[in-house]
């Protein structure tokens, strides 16, 4: 089969490997899409995110759909043949955090596109069948390719709390923010407001159901009188944490989900003070099914954050296309499109 | 002003009594719309509910909203002249329940229409500032009264755990269960399934966003293959209860709102063997404001439950409605109308 | 190795089984002690607990504790050699129950001593290596055992939000209402009062926290004038259970632990006004660290509950050691011993 | 009545006031004994605390018990002649975070000797009865008034999930530090490690129940291999706290309890790679009851941090005594002894 290769900063091959062989209980999965995020960014720019450092060949692309095209001896889920969305983070299932229920923490977890686990910027994956979803109709390649980074969003607002009536404030508009808005707003929230410098991606903001947008360039969101008593960080910007969480009400959450760089001062009075309740999202847990619930209902559409499709061969156009046009929001390849 | 008056069994009198005077912290509402509850009939037609026995001359009516018209002499809230939702149940505030949050469950609450407090069909009531919220033009005076049903189905929701991507069952098609039913799906439910005998209202559930109705005369809940994970419980019928309990998956919500007569055989290795959840309501608390926010942002609607409109005049009519008509099911009163 | 085998209603025969043999994964484990639950009594005696039948020769006996004496090819813990406390049930790992950490509620899980799964009345088990936890030199063999029924205790007053200042009631003195009420101490309970008709228990009861104790052959719950914020039933008496219910304060948490027969008479109303949160526990999840540690540290002693230890070839007099003696609590067989 | 009160920075004068007179539901409390606080101390030396600026004469105090002696017309809690334990802060009651149960953010909160609030060095003070709470003999005066400090601690325990099992790490060994990890023993904690740089106080954490201590002027954290569930911050030392941070496992807590100077460099990747959860406490909310469960039942012994015991005319002393001698933990004032 065909894999596009980071073999090192900003060098992608397209080489030939062989079809991975499902194990007792994986299928394997012909891909039909996968989104590009801005973490397989970062790693075709730097080779490293913090602490994981691509040495060896890797193969990037961890938001993924396809087809079940074989499975292994024990599989007892019927998913042969069936159209599926990867969960791309296989945990050992055993250990004290995956047995609490937060398999997202457990410390073998196997993850897409992490070094040294191969992602799926390629034609054939495996995967333990149990994180392979089947999908309906009503959800297309590339909406299921990004349940993974509507997961995101919809663990973001469990983390947050956010409910009926809520108030959320989401800053940074970027594809996470944009999501985690539109999620905000399924889960009942009665004010979104979204931040951002660049005007093209508050009017996406509106478009996906936020109820206002403050354009931080020009306005701080003190000046705007929102009191969220939600904030889903989404920027990663220090500056933007900062505001955000001044803005919190007494009582309210903080889900930091954009990643910084180093330590942020954060304004620990405000948290004391008010008993703000601060916490980092990792990836997901459980989300699946209320990502295939909410998209097949209607309730988010992710069709519309698609600007740009590539072919295998279009790896790196697919992995600078947010750099080199402001108007693209997520970019998938389809390795068995020519 | 005129008030009216619960003499006896089916024995309502207009009466002329003198308007109320708010005391220092409480504003005088002049009264717009009160909708009439299945508990205003039964007192209506029993004179008691349980251990609350009427024993003297009851106003009823507790879904109610109006006018301030005048404020006691400490009130800060600047209601003066505004129109209002009354939420009708004022606790003590200083009780171990209300330092706790839980100020529904106070021992010493004054609820309207509750023997010996009088309720809202009449002309005036004063109520402690703070339960009076104001209400925005796109809540018009019916909606704003309707707060207090809606109220109901936003507990019942908050109780059972609903969020976005649950799988719901309502049991009972009552106006507390079109309403619950509603606010699930505003929660994000991704599946409602509303349940009843009655034709009509099956298809009004439809009608206010349920994904599925079953008519349990002619179907039970266990054939449906639904396996819901919150049940609202909202007929108080024994029956429905049992199969309800029956359907919920393991680690589910069950949450009986509808009042029903004695104990029931409920089934207890269900709950122990599938480890359900489950609790009642006793009508609400701090559920206003996000009552104000989905019905102003159109996530709910509460005028199209609305089917019959009555004068204070016309108080038994009203009492009456739903027995005499299996199309009615919300009639609200309107004091000042004639 | 030697097998202590029901083969019929009241019937235990000692059998020559072969030595299992651990999968990549598992862990051969030499039984130390085994205690005697109600239930292996129940299967004795009536050869069925509800639905689950025996239908083939069955090996009772799910509390046990063991050392490791051989390891798969897989295995990674280190186990080999050490004194361990086995979790008896072992789920799937892989559905949706057990990814939101309620693995105890897995449909596939296999539990010793349940049919068709042989227990541990037999000088050598098998078990995933991640279910046998190693024991430090406080917790002896009898301890290691019981770890399995502190783990009920432990669950229970987690399901029961037990925490410091809690007014705990507990029905029933049975082995698990005594440990029960031993571990709602050593959650901080300030106050813990057990029911009981059997005076011996009742006194035992005091020995092991409790503060007070009623013996309701005498006097009623009611009368006690006490009105705890938890109710863990313990008894799977239906009386004790309306009555304890009856007596919960308002907000308050019902907790189900005892196994009875059919469906019982809720006192729904109460349910409902007082919003009791109510629920029933089987089994247990993630509680072995937490049995671990408040056994070494000496907040819960265990060794005080064991009244008889047994060889393999008296399986059948442990099991009818209740039947027999009012004040045996716990019986112990170590298949070891002579 | 005698008041000490705080004119200038440094400057504490003793006055003659009239006696307050209780308002209808208020009593009139007779002090007994009155903790000195580090707040307090802060206030005396520097005429703030943050926002919160001295500009008039101030009687300092907030930790007070005393007897009730005279009740306003409208009280109704039978207090009159009872010992009572002060909680300090009286909230409106009625805003939202107040009927939410997050009294302790009340906006409009009146908080004992905090601008322009006075306290409770002096002989009489005025509360409104809830807030006053009667106290069994067997918690004398001096423990009385130490339910406040003690409340801090129940608080950050809750807001910690510190419950059986817990491994807490409490960093700092002031009075707060030391009650905290005695509060969490009495929550079930396994393991408590207290860190300090003084032995003394390292000495007393071991006395009150810590299972461990790190001297950290020698050895840090992170050398000591203690991987906690629950950081209970109580230094508001910016390295402390960082370094807890660091300890902190997968899916634990990080609870601020001590106040620090400026926004702290939180490590932002550790709190969300590990999806810790972090707030911060301000005061407390409904923490009576467990307190007085606590110290009455023998879990806690306020009275061994007891270090010395001042006249009205001594409250400078009082103040300084921290300051003066290393070894002192807590010192009261008992207004009425000579």
């Amino acid at each position: 089969m065909r894999a596009a290769v980071l073999r090192d900063v900003r060098q992608i091959v397209l080489e030939e490997r062989p079809v991975p062989v499902p194990g007792p209980h994986e299928v394997l999965v012909r891909i039909r899409s996968v989104g590009v995020c801005g973490s397989d960014t970062h790693y075709y720019e730097h080779g490293r995110i913090g602490d994981f450092v691509v040495t060896a060949p890797l193969v990037l692309g961890h938001e993924a759909s396809g087809e079940v095209v074989a499975v292994g001896a024990d599989a007892t889920r019927g998913l042969l043949g069936k159209r599926v969305s990867l969960e791309p983070g296989v945990p050992d299932l055993t250990c004290e955090q995956c047995r609490a229920g937060r398999y997202n923490l457990c410390p073998n977890v196997r993850f897409f596109a992490t070094p040294p686990v191969d992602g799926a910027f390629c034609e054939y994956v495996t995967i333990l069948e149990g994180f392979a979803y089947p999908v309906p109709d009503s959800i297309d390649d590339d909406a299921a390719a990004l349940l993974e980074p509507l997961s995101v969003g919809i663990w973001a607002c469990r983390k947050g709390g956010v409910s009926a009536g809520s108030r959320v404030l989401v800053t940074g508009a970027g594809p996470i923010g944009l999501i985690a808005a539109e999620v905000a707003r399924a889960f009942g929230a009665a004010e979104v407001v979204v931040t951002d410098v660049n005007a093209h991606r508050l009017a996406l903001a509106t478009e996906v159901g936020a109820t206002g947008t403050i354009d931080v360039g020009h306005r701080g969101i003190s000046d705007s009188g929102f009191e969220p008593d939600v904030l889903l960080e989404c920027s990663g910007n220090a500056g933007a944490t900062v505001a955000g969480i001044r803005s919190v009400t007494r009582g309210g959450h903080v889900v930091l989900v954009g990643m910084g760089g180093g330590p942020l001062p954060l304004p620990v009075s405000d948290i004391q003070t008010r008993e703000l309740r601060l916490t980092g999202t990792f990836r997901y847990a459980n989300t699946w099914p209320s990502a295939i619930a909410l998209t097949s209902s209607g309730a988010v559409d992710l069709n519309r954050l698609v600007t740009g499709r590539h072919t295998l061969d279009e790896v790196e156009d697919a992995l600078t296309a947010p750099a080199r046009d402001e108007r693209a929001v997520k970019v998938v390849v389809r390795p068995w499109v020519d």
